[in-house]
């Protein structure tokens, strides 16, 4: 489908153009936009015919904040009014606060304050990403009343699947089911019919566990209350499919070393920085196991098969440790990892290591033996490698624990702590006993 | 929370055990079960107070399947009938073929029908996803008419945001939303209400592209139609949500060789099997690197400070790959790249790592001059490093396109093939250098 707009945008009329465009939706123009280079990206966002507020919600952060760095204040005001809350202060985030200000000042006071309530809460929790269009019924209300009020306002909140239910201190008690609505005689009252399955989300808490919890109680939208129990807001799942979208999105780029809203099509030197410290540390570790081999001059000038091996036991080592690493952090970002079970489960790595490491390491010892016609050689392969295989389950399983006690992130920086582990004890393992069981061969 | 749990499980009575699993929401208990050791995990199942048929669901495909192949037939049958009918398709779907049978023909035959339905589609396909359990109502009738209908059935399918509109023939035309019933005027029909902004989806669409579409639109809940247009089901967000957390998933795992559906409590032996694989087609590579080290073998001799040196080529440009690797797998998976745009992004990456090549290339050129005191080793390890990380960047683009022309899933092999070349490019190009350019230091 893309590639049918590519060609038209590259080649087509103005008309041919236009007339596409007036077919998709914004979320399709958003993907078209993002799929974009950067100087075909910003022709399209200029054209007239583009609803720029619809498609606002659809982009990616990095993508949208580039778009609207050069927007007056007021225009953005204009747009940003027409939006559901949650979008809007999703637009808001990416901004600087300089701007926001300047944005917010624009506004309607009403509007001004809807925003304030939900700005006033990090972008990351429950409170960042509610909405605060709900409907409130009241829990002495009658089905007869309740539905009076909803005629009234003719037009429902987008994804209204029960009303809320609170007393008259606005606190959270439970929901009505909008079903249940149509189904049930209007003399009953509200609290006849409420449904208390559904807990309250504090407003406080990270967006991360909001999404753990939608997806476990499969939730369409759950209340957001404050401290006191106060009714805040809603959130609505399609907010939180957002949410485990950009967490999947951190686990896999931050693995290597990337940002989870990086622009495929940013300009060079913008991705160009944005890599060179990945790099830099990463070519800190290499310069550190590249030392350790150093340490070994003299036994690599006697024995020069060992520089050809050598990498074979380093990099068995990271590859074993980066699948039980792999199993470990996504075991902790889904709340299974506790601390009755790490101990178990570090039992068992280290056993899968060492039977893996004596199946593999037979064979290697077997090359190297036939390679370089030596049997020490091959012993000693063997060896250093079971030593590097036991020592990357025991580092897969202690190094994402360790890290996030320390309060780091182990889906960034797991990777490379293991990696220089496994190196650093793969070359050592290998050449320390080369040094000490090898003459000349 | 998990952590509490543990504790009693492991020193509780069965009283404080059986107090506290009541407390927890089917999908509480079934994180529980996929967090125990399974020798735990069995005696948890075992517990007559669990509700297994609520909890079923919940859990994953693994544990799941671990769990239930050693019940009769005749108790899943039961189990099965109370489930919705996408549940236990999914359910159905983790039994070996011949349990499957047994299992259908322990049923009752209207249960019998609905579930050959949708079995009928592939498990990773829109009709797969989908459940039958919806409420259709004919384009002609008033609201009065529905309310009615509505009233006499008394309760509505879970998540249930609109009713699907169809006409004579089963076709189908469209939504009406439940709000719009509440806020309209009975005399109305559905015609004037109608909204046909949901498009319906093909039964055999994918389900990695209904999951596109869902997160694209904010869809709720979808109508999904077979070939000739007839309303045969329709999928909701839930099940949406874990096609999106599987997909993700399966690129973070895969990466590592693991398969998303690991048990991270398997026994050892199943673990270690399933591990070894892997192991053993990273050996093979690794060793394919040493072959190409052990070409220059006699340089290696003369000039051991080359085996210091030489792992920091290949790791660098493994580094630089598999960014420009997974920017391109993910923006594969969310559709991004298309013939128009690839020859675009391999500009720009090949840019990126000219500019970093210069950089990091000065700078390890600078560190290995003063290291081993030798003007020409600094060159080559410069020009083999800027070479290295150039390949690296083609082949970050270049592999997962024509892995995927292959209809090889790049998120499994890329990461290897892409290793494997750097491994290989980086011992060539520094060792091949130094074999014509270098003398003894």
């Amino acid at each position: 489908m893309l590639d049918k707009l590519h060609k038209t945008l590259e080649n087509g009329t103005k008309t041919e153009i236009k007339a596409l465009l007036k077919k998709q939706h914004p979320s399709e123009i958003a993907d078209i936009l993002e799929s974009l280079p950067q100087n075909m990206r910003d022709k399209l966002w200029k054209q007239k015919s583009l609803k720029q507020g619809k498609i606002l919600p659809y982009l990616s952060d990095a993508v949208r904040g580039e778009l609207m760095q050069d927007m007056p204040p007021a225009k953005i005001a204009g747009i940003i009014q027409g939006m559901e809350t949650d979008d809007a202060v999703d637009v808001l985030q990416d901004l600087s606060d300089e701007l926001v200000e300047k944005v917010l000042q624009a506004m309607e006071l009403q509007q001004y304050r809807r925003l304030r309530q939900v700005l006033f809460y990090p972008e990351n929790s429950a409170g960042g990403l509610m909405n605060i269009d709900i409907l409130t019924v009241r829990i002495e209300m009658t089905l007869k009343m309740v539905l009076h009020y909803l005629r009234r306002l003719n037009k429902l909140p987008e994804k209204t699947d029960v009303l809320m239910v609170v007393d008259s201190n606005h606190h959270y008690r439970g929901v009505l089911l909008i079903t249940d609505l149509l189904t049930n005689a209007s003399k009953l009252t509200v609290e006849e019919l409420i449904s208390t399955d559904i807990e309250a989300i504090p407003a406080h808490l990270p967006a991360h566990e909001v999404a753990l919890l939608f997806e476990q109680r499969d939730l369409l939208s759950a209340p957001v209350v404050d401290k006191q129990g106060i009714l805040v807001g809603r959130i609505t799942i399609d907010d939180v499919v957002d949410v485990i979208r950009a967490e999947a999105d951190h686990h896999l780029m931050g693995k290597a070393g990337l940002d989870e809203e990086d622009d495929m099509f940013a300009p060079v030197l913008t991705t160009t920085r944005n890599r060179a410290l990945w790099l830099g540390i990463n070519l800190a570790t290499a310069f550190l196991a590249a030392y350790v081999i150093g340490l070994f001059e003299e036994t690599l000038e006697k024995v020069v098969a060992l520089a050809v091996l050598m990498p074979i036991v380093a990099s068995m080592g990271g590859i074993a440790g980066s699948q039980t690493l792999t199993i470990v952090i996504r075991g902790m970002a889904i709340g299974q990892i506790t601390e009755i079970n790490t101990p178990f489960l570090l039992r068992k790595e280290l056993a899968v290591s060492l039977l893996n490491g004596i199946m593999w390491s037979f064979i290697v010892a077997i090359i190297a033996m036939l390679w370089f016609d030596s049997i020490t050689l091959g012993l000693i392969i063997g060896t250093a490698l079971m030593i590097n295989l036991f020592c990357a389950a025991l580092a897969g399983v202690l190094i994402p624990v360790l890290l996030s006690r320390a309060a780091i992130d182990p889906a960034l920086a797991g990777g490379v702590v293991l990696t220089t582990v496994t190196d650093i004890i793969g070359f050592a393992a290998f050449l320390g006993l080369a040094t000490v069981f090898l003459k000349q061969i």
